[in-house]
């Protein structure tokens, strides 16, 4: 067994809040990135590097575009340009976080599902570690909202790292986040 | 957030390896812990310490006696007490491990299901992360064997990180470890 010198490259998807929408973190990403600094990071920076990503899901039914009016092609690019700014302004709380203890990151947007775009991504990436919040859903619940860590969990090629929300900090309705 | 000065205390289950028995360690588990020795402690030993504990398994259909004649109840006790031997010296292993690289660590043993007795030692000694090999198995293998990992990620009251074995050091029959 051998310590290695590359810094452990650990990957942490991030997503917007349900409650909050963007650009405020989901409470179980934010939770999983400072759990994750603290923890396992601690005060070795140089020995971690974080690689943050935001999956943008593709609204199929098209509900964010109810309360749009497209006159133009440009107001399509519009869309899509402040979607990607939304996208933005989540990865630019972690990236300052990052900033602030030193430690190095890297951080990008992807869009799908995204269950299948974070184990896409860890093929692509090769990270170390994957880290992953979870609302820590009932059987019940999980049927009607599914869940990306479970699914990550069992199919994501390399370790993974769950973490759930702290009991003070889950909503009324734990599907929130 | 703030960056804790106590160690990051890390629970690490450890069992033996079903095909070569005790008191060689799983594939899994070895792995786990090599893994998170190598890429979560690194050469921060301070920072981290260790808590090691073997779940022996206790067999109601009495396998284990069948070969084993008894004519006394001191046999009951030697039976006892070279299982608890067995147990130790897989323990062993791993506490080595942790002594060669400098990094703290606890370790013992207790008797159960060791699902259940993962998610009541996460309860009773509250670490900061639990550590567990996976066997990766698929839907239908699960069916059958059951996986403790799956259950563990679910219940445990503690972050959970599983580490599934390299492809290479999968044995012929997946259930295997």
């Amino acid at each position: 067994m051998e310590i290695a010198s590359e810094p452990t490259r650990v990957m942490v998807a991030v997503n917007e809040s349900a409650i909050k929408g963007y650009p405020h973190p989901s409470i179980s990403c934010k939770r999983a990135f400072e759990w994750t600094l603290e923890k396992i990071v601690r005060s070795n920076t140089s020995d971690f590097k974080i690689l943050l990503f935001n999956v943008q899901v593709v609204d199929e039914d098209g509900f964010d575009e109810v309360d749009s009016i497209f006159t133009s092609p440009e107001d399509f690019r519009d869309m899509r340009e402040s979607n990607k700014a939304k996208g933005l302004h989540l990865l630019e709380f972690f990236v300052k976080k990052c900033h602030e203890i030193g430690v190095g990151c890297e951080a990008w947007i992807k869009k799908g599902d995204p269950k299948d775009v974070i184990c896409q991504e860890v093929r692509r990436v090769r990270p170390d570690l994957l880290v992953l919040g979870s609302r820590g859903l009932g059987r019940f619940q999980k049927v009607f909202v599914g869940t990306v860590s479970a699914f990550c969990v069992k199919h994501a090629e390399c370790p993974v790292l769950t973490i759930k929300r702290n009991a003070d900090e889950t909503p009324n309705d734990p599907a929130d986040d």
